[in-house]
């Protein structure tokens, strides 16, 4: 079981984190790319990073869009494993 | 402008396609793999043939699970490109 993130955890996080915001208890952000095979090639460098941390984003892509909602379902919310990842998310979006 | 499949076409092409259904007019399937690599890697080969053939899915992905739409936003509706990348899904598919 993963510990969740208290309500001042998340609000410290979602201060930290720009352009990202709760929907449904979910950690969410839409990105937009120059095209497809940029919003894919994002997409292959966050998977990569996602399997190796073993946290997966729920995300959806159309032409060169993307969308991110992160959770931790063993959590039943937000928990440490989010941010990670959200981190991990805005490392490769400075790439 | 791409010309837009007439109903009689749409109705043969799911008869064709298994596992394809129509949803609000965009042809529609939902796919689940072994886990997050094979689902990933799935994309990846997909991806590809969307480039290559200019015609791109609107998709989501939750771990091992993977869902996809067709639409052909010009012919205001399915279109033959539509078809073909069910197509080359299908070919991936039973990569």
């Amino acid at each position: 079981m993963t510990v969740k993130l208290t309500e001042q955890e998340v609000s410290d996080a979602l201060t930290a984190l720009k352009g990202w915001e709760l929907r449904d208890g979910k950690l969410c952000t839409d990105l937009e790319f120059d095209n497809f095979i940029s919003a894919f090639a994002f997409m292959t460098r966050v998977a990569m990073r996602a399997e190796k941390i073993d946290h997966h984003p729920e995300w959806s892509n159309v032409y060169k869009k993307v969308s991110i909602a992160l959770t931790t379902h063993d959590a039943g919310g937000l928990s440490a494993k989010d941010l990670a990842l959200a981190e991990a998310i805005k490392q490769e979006l400075s790439r």
